[in-house]
């Protein structure tokens, strides 16, 4: 999805490579997940996966246990899956891929040297910090992450828990993380988990 | 796109009116846009437009013509174009709805309400100021809504202004605007302009 017209060549450097930048990760818009955005309809793409998750951080950032601060968790979650551009997606119930995390740092070591050094730097640190999931700024912006499919699964009338047939643990062992950056958010997870398995859309055990 | 089971009647209500929230305007996901995201591929939805523009934002907030409040402008662009939900979108160079504004205005007066009061006023009130395009801050969220769709025309060769058969002077007109957020960026528009008349993608005078 690179351009293949030289227009930028004619303006400061600085703005052409930012411009690039911007240019190539419009391929976000073609990373499909196993999420799908309404039942019978398409998948979800992680560029629309990641504006819904920044409007999850700007409505719900009240309910981290700790206070946070909104605009780097949004900037977090804006940023936090453009790798999966060279990386693809890894489904939350897909197989393991043993090379997974090399396959995202080759990603992110090409895509953040698009930028201009200083934000390149300053983009990959946060980005980095997001991965670690350690600051409460990172665990706030996971537990969105994994909470937002959840509310999808709903909407969907089961989603990718009927698709990959899981069981109610091992969603909860998947997503247990949220508990990290919300309390109140993980106890509604729960009770939307109880409220799949009696649609049926999530097996018990 | 609204959820079939009430799992959320069992949670706090404030909590289950932002789930609701949440959980409808994911049908952004589903409002397509005259740009598209590839040569010869699919059109652009406002959800992952909307995400592209806040990385824009993330991105290019030196450039504007003032200090901006990078975290507003940012705000201001995740949610600009939720009336779209209701209100479909409104091409750039497609023909004017006398019914627009009006349609927007109930479109928001309907999906802001769906919030807690205090959030609905909050973002109300920024969408409102978005739309008025009077502070610093709008104008620049704004300069940006007109530049990415500019440079994503250069991206798929042509894109909207071949489709519409606009003239540069056409496209002027209706992105001049980008100027009272950044002259910078409206310096580099006219340069794509340019590059554009020589590629035959926008027809010259």
């Amino acid at each position: 999805m690179t351009s293949n017209d030289q227009w930028t060549d004619s303006i400061d450097s600085r703005l052409a490579q930012q411009l690039d930048f911007l240019q190539q990760i419009n391929a976000l818009k073609a990373v499909y997940r196993a999420s799908i955005i309404q039942k019978g309809d398409r998948q979800e793409n992680s560029a629309e996966h990641s504006w819904h998750l920044a409007m999850y951080a700007l409505i719900l950032d009240e309910h981290a246990n700790t206070t946070v601060d909104k605009f780097r968790v949004i900037s977090m979650l804006l940023l936090h899956d453009i790798v999966e551009i060279d990386a693809g997606d890894a489904p939350l119930h897909g197989p393991t891929d043993p090379q997974r995390e090399q396959k995202e740092q080759a990603a992110a070591d090409r895509l953040y040297q698009l930028l201009p050094d200083d934000q390149a730097q300053k983009y990959r640190t946060l980005w980095d910090e997001f991965e670690a999931g350690i600051t409460d700024d990172a665990k706030f912006a996971k537990a969105l992450d994994r909470l937002q499919p959840i509310v999808l699964n709903h909407q969907t009338e089961g989603g990718t828990w009927e698709d990959f047939n899981v069981s109610r643990s091992q969603v909860e062992a998947r997503t247990g993380a949220i508990a990290k950056g919300s309390n109140t958010l993980w106890d509604a997870a729960k009770k939307s988990f109880t409220a799949a398995v009696n649609k049926g859309w999530l097996k018990p055990g």
